[in-house]
């Protein structure tokens, strides 16, 4: 049995778009490391050598792998996973990947947004922590986070050493409770000039844009909102679903 | 006590780009509506109007709103929201948003990529079924998904009104089981131009990209593999992090 339809009018793009969405995740999977050769990547997609090229140019614009003439094709390296199930730190999560260091830009108290200090229930004209973060894995740039934080708990975390220690982890230190839970929402957006430099990254590139709001203790109280723009050529976010969820639905 | 530092070097950019980080969300959440005047986003955020203006400029990039002269700045629409904690299809998911319809542009029996064969369980040779959708809500493009399916159930599906049903829901009528889970992984990636014009987004334009392997019953069968284009201006993706997670872990 054999439906098709349209398939006659099939462009070349859409069959080295559908080999680079595979290609991609194989490689953030481990399946394909070092070199990649066009011949065996004919015969693993039964596509031909012009589609398998089409589909490499569009990894080598996403930084996942380099193209040289005589060197050949590379994966530049395997993207680190961030789960979005449990609730983790990037030098937690990171741990395995290598040294996460961040660069403190700015560390202060101010007045938040309305919209910032309506959602950590603070109350009128009441200050919050704000922290701005570039997060370097093995010196080089992951991610650029905002975070405010409510001031009972985000002064004294200020004394702290933040260069080295997950904002999460000083939550709970300073706190002496766990963190409960968090709701996270995933966009995605081109990098403005600004954020693409201090990415170290091209102007335009797409970058994945993480909000999440962070609850402490028992009674799960609002503690943390960050809003942290990843770069997409190094982190993949990770998330099951179920069908018949039971997962407890916060409403923060 | 005000601890600050580097906030002398601060450059407007930064503050843009904080700004521009709470507004869009204060939009998808659907606190912003309609016009939005400058004078109240600088009171709102404490900034000049400047630096409103050109966080502003960088929403207008996005597609998140329309700034014209005389006509003032508009938000163009909220995002849907799409849960990455309950597995559902995107007709149930956008039900409340306007009509989900599918321009099935592939329908096909086809020897898949040797990397979804595995991941789908497949006998060495086996074909798969090949779905190739846009997804329109309202008539406007939402996003292009790929869908490789185990060959006894996407055979018969094909048979079914692909165009209007959710193909989750048209595995469950066909197996008789309830889908058991999903596991999921979010990246972003610029759109290529042939992507981008079956889109309807300039090309170069940030696009999630969500991979969605879902399994089957009580045993948890690995069905249905997914890449999945998602237009970041019309869908934002959401999750709930627990700090000490029970929830299970499929080893799809």
């Amino acid at each position: 049995m054999q439906i098709r339809s349209d398939i006659g009018r099939r462009l070349r793009a859409d069959d080295a778009r559908v080999v680079s969405d595979v290609l991609r995740r194989g490689i953030d999977r481990g399946e394909h490391t070092g070199s990649l050769h066009e011949r065996n990547l004919c015969a693993e997609f039964g596509a031909s050598r012009n589609t398998i090229r089409d589909a490499l140019a569009i990894l080598a614009a996403e930084g996942l792998i380099d193209r040289a003439p005589r060197v050949g094709t590379h994966v530049v390296r395997r993207k680190a996973e961030h789960g979005l199930d449990a609730l983790r730190g990037l030098k937690e999560t990171l741990r395995d990947h290598g040294e996460v260091r961040n660069e403190v830009r700015v560390a202060t108290l101010l007045r938040p947004p309305a919209a910032v200090a309506r959602r950590l229930r603070l109350d009128a004209g009441a200050d919050a922590v704000y922290i701005e973060r570039i997060r370097l894995l093995d010196d080089e740039p992951v991610s650029l986070d905002l975070t405010y934080l409510v001031p009972d708990l985000g002064i004294p975390l200020l004394t702290h050493d933040i260069e080295n220690t997950d904002v999460f982890t000083l939550l709970e230190e300073i706190s002496g409770q766990r963190l409960h839970s968090a709701r996270q929402s995933v966009e995605a957006a081109n990098a403005d000039p600004h954020s693409a430099a201090n990415l170290d990254v091209p102007p335009g590139s797409a970058l994945l844009l993480l909000e999440r709001l962070t609850s402490l203790g028992p009674e799960a109280r609002p503690v943390d909102l960050e809003y942290i723009r990843l770069r997409s050529d190094r982190i993949s976010l990770h998330a099951t679903a179920l069908r018949d969820t039971t997962a407890p639905r916060e409403t923060l």
